[in-house]
């Protein structure tokens, strides 16, 4: 019998340090992400969830003042916030590393990064890409952060399959028509699986089909992800998905290895151990 | 004057390992008890109360979803849940160790692992016992395991003392038979006080008599442990209670020997630290 | 390049101890600051927050029962509580040291320290001090606790600057009267500014003035800080405010460098620091 030894951690690069998660909106994937992420590089953990829900905010405290106060307790602080902007404020006033987990409607840059990255581990390249962005494409701001990393390389294509109501918008459109990117738009899934390299579904909310739930049930079938679409899509793509979903990818479809969205969800962890070993360690050895 | 030394840990066999609570339903005494256990063993836990509430399930991601995607960030998973069969599901999911911490009407295993440790450890042995199981026994999850558990040592005697509106059910009533288990119900707690090695009291939840509040005052007296019991009571026996109580056994027992509840509640720290170390050195060793 | 090294932690002195918070109302700075706290002397951290929402207090389980059911899975239990007394009450019930951080409009003694040891180290003594306490007097647990503290010290001048509904009250300014303390109450900011080596600043609660609302609108001016608090305030003067603030101090005071609130704010994690070690380790040489 072997002996039984302790784990070895990943690594204790980050020993000493903590990283404090500042959530005024809740998020457990990204939370519970980031505290993994600290903790397998050998960092401390000061957790709040809802922080927003409580005391000084509804004391009415102003973000800055927040931020100067944990910035006392913790080396680094993980914020998700429910408005635009609120990570720049927060990183204005702070003199420790802020890292956006989200600001509401602006963006979720951890998630852009994990998802580049995912594609470049899956695939094996950035540049060359068949890409098929699928659901909401308006309120999705993975996609719209997807898209807007990708153009940066070369030889991308991109379709975008939508229903007509929640379409990607202008501003991204225009953007890849002036970096000369392919973009094209398409009604239905199964006129461009067979093409791409990678399939990223997200999830349409119903209600952005409020004043026409008819319209939601006929549009639902046509973005379904299922194992008719897995004998369209060729043998090397493979589907990714920021999670959570609910039924616009079949569990089916989950046993069959071109499903890449539970390794994209992993990929979370490699990401933000690199950004905190980055924002943490560059800052100790330039004494910033 | 002696040096200040830090406390030597329990142990460090845990070490580099992450735990992470998965609670859909609060359950603060449980959830601490477990993240001690993981703390004193040298891992590191990431924390969720209530998940439940908040973001992915309430958008409509499935518990298996949710299991694949926490799975990526910490080496185990104890799972309270509000639906019974929910740490099966769960577990069936995994590729790391699920631990139920209760899953709603169904099972609560650790809690009817560590009264069983309790008895053992105070009455000093598992056959030829003679028990009280008092209070809501329709309802208590902790009595029905228990006595189910109880079913496989030999020569046990159980009393089911319980008011007629929430009596020990005929499925564990029946299964004991099968068993030739000697049970017998008694409708008051003074038959049986003086006969018992072990009490093991439960809280009566007043909602369980809404149709008929008078029953309840009258029912409640019955089953009151206090210094009256304590007389009866032998002097090797002990006092049992899954906690929390509310007035079921008076404040004046407590600083008698024979009240164990506070004992039975650390003994759930230990419990919790054995299953977490099989749990996890098992598969280190197997490689699974 | 330097190579790059793990942050050599402030202290290891408590590796191996457990602290558990237990939050029956919400604090999220004090609580971090512990947690922080714990964590900087190589201790480990339970935590909850809104425990009193939650679970067993929810069931009725009285404070002491929870109480010696969380000893037995920490060493050391921060209590902030909603009821005057309630940490007096855990720690009769309690065999591990009891950390107030509030009992509701009872005490705040951590916040008291902190105040004590920022005049200390902004000003460089406790005796001989000229003080301005700004605010709501009667509500504000600090600035009774602040008053009784600096009392014990020599030669100390206090101001208490208040609307006229929220004085300080006559049982702090009986005892400093027995102690021959020097106060005097005064009705505009602008009076004292010059004269002080501290204007300890509040919040007033607009609650406060439910019945009169003309008159906050009215109080309000006077009581703030700002730019030309600034000018008239001495050079080797502090302000200092308990957190968080609304708009009692204006944001463009911040960056003087005789604004001390922040700093204040760090120091509770020092204050906070030694209590644990105090707590602790005096009690593993002595064996209690």
């Amino acid at each position: 019998m072997e002996a039984i030894k302790p784990r070895s951690p990943e690594s204790q690069v980050l020993s000493g340090y903590i990283m404090s998660t500042l959530f005024y909106e809740p998020s457990t994937r990204t939370r519970l992400s980031f505290e993994s992420a600290m903790t397998r590089l050998g960092g401390t953990v000061l957790s709040t969830e809802s922080a927003g829900e409580f005391s000084s905010a509804a004391k009415g405290e102003s973000l800055e003042d927040t931020i100067r106060t944990i910035e006392g307790y913790a080396d680094c602080i993980v914020l998700r916030h429910f408005q635009a902007g609120a990570a720049k404020k927060a990183a204005a006033a702070a003199s420790v590393p802020i890292l956006n987990a989200g600001d509401g409607p602006g963006q979720h840059p951890t998630q852009a990064l994990l998802d580049m990255y995912t594609i470049q581990r899956e695939v094996g390249r950035l540049d060359n890409i068949r890409i098929g962005l699928v659901g909401d494409l308006a309120n999705g701001r993975t996609v719209r952060s997807l898209a807007f990393l990708l153009s940066m390389y070369d030889n991308v294509k991109m379709y975008f399959v939508s229903p007509d109501i929640v379409r990607m918008k202008d501003d991204i459109k225009g953007f890849l028509t002036s970096k000369n990117v392919d973009w094209e738009e398409v009604d239905d899934l199964s006129q461009v699986t067979a093409d791409v390299d990678v399939l990223y579904q997200t999830r349409i909310q119903k209600e952005r089909f409020a004043d026409r739930p008819d319209d939601y049930e006929k549009a639902r079938g046509k973005y379904i992800i299922d194992n008719q679409t897995l004998k369209l899509l060729r043998k090397d793509a493979v589907i990714m998905h920021p999670l959570p979903r609910v039924d616009e990818i079949k569990p089916e479809v989950d046993s069959d290895p071109r499903a890449a969205y539970f390794r994209q969800a992993k990929n979370g962890l490699y990401i933000r151990m690199a950004l905190l070993k980055l924002s943490l360690l560059d800052r100790s050895v330039t004494g910033v």
